[in-house]
């Protein structure tokens, strides 16, 4: 049987957090994610390793966001401008009417230091990530992985305040704010 | 028997990162570590969890060097002036006689994506204690975790060159070197 599954990456990724959310991680199984999003568990391993990994999406979809972003620079932008612009890149995959399921997903990994793990590692491989892009732009170490490491502290720092309880800024206007703090840090 | 173990932590490091080098990590025992270092195998259980931890020494007191450092800053001094002294303080865990072991060890950290995501964690636990440093002294949210990542980045930067073949560079001036490099990225 073939079978349509639109977005199904999505729906397990919505389908897991939910679950864990209601039931923890330990007690949620893959089976019951998958039966969650309308699919069946080989369609479930598919897309993910194990069941942690749903909450992480697609890391290379994710880290191509911020790196072509970088890439697509002006070709006289200064390393900061190019890291800026991978930032904005990254950001239409947070849009307003996701903040409700990425706040209880930011509440699950929370909760649990293996996947704060997790979510650290995803975001230095974003940051490698971008930093090879600078390369590629001319830019020399060590002014390239520090741009690109920065860049990502902006980010997650952003996202941390986008997940807080009554914080109603968008996240382009969260990445301009910390851009800005960075710039005003490194002014001294 | 009651033995007088003098530095058996550091003794047990350097045993672990030279059977690491000449066996590789899977093929070294805890035993034949306390083995080289003189200890017996309690001692080794007494320092470290597993033989993996033995390359990252003591976490605590390792950390303890940057978030003293940045509590000691000047009460005047900016954010980012308040990191440099965290650094600063830090470059006395990485003397010049300690070049060899250290790129020994960078060597066996490199081949092995597993150590080098316990690199990444323990230096993100070292900037979240600077920034929590950072906040003790009234700096805000997100500057404070901005300018404790990204001084991160740049020691993580000045460690990698000082670990490079035909670096001549000591870790004080690589770490102000890239410390120049932050606030040249901050200007744009």
């Amino acid at each position: 049987m073939v079978r349509w599954e639109p977005d199904a990456a999505g729906r397990l990724m919505r389908a897991a957090v939910e679950l864990f959310a209601e039931h923890g991680v330990e007690a949620t199984t893959v089976a019951a994610i998958a039966e969650r999003a309308g699919v069946t568990e080989r369609t479930f391993f598919r897309y993910y390793s194990d069941k942690r990994e749903v909450l992480f999406g697609d890391r290379a979809q994710f880290a191509s966001l911020f790196i072509d972003g970088v890439r697509d620079a002006p070709v006289d932008a200064s390393p900061l401008d190019a890291v800026a612009a991978g930032l904005h890149a990254a950001v239409e995959f947070f849009p307003a009417g996701h903040r409700a399921d990425s706040r209880v997903r930011g509440t699950v990994i929370a909760a649990n230091p293996g996947l704060q793990e997790r979510e650290l590692l995803k975001m230095a491989a974003v940051a490698e990530g971008m930093a090879e892009a600078l390369r590629e732009r001319g830019v020399t170490e060590p002014a390239a992985t520090i741009a690109a490491r920065s860049g990502i502290a902006v980010f997650s720092s952003a996202f941390a305040a986008w997940l807080s309880e009554g914080e109603t800024r968008e996240m382009a206007q969260l990445v301009d704010d910390g851009l800005n703090e960075l710039r005003a840090i490194g002014a001294g």
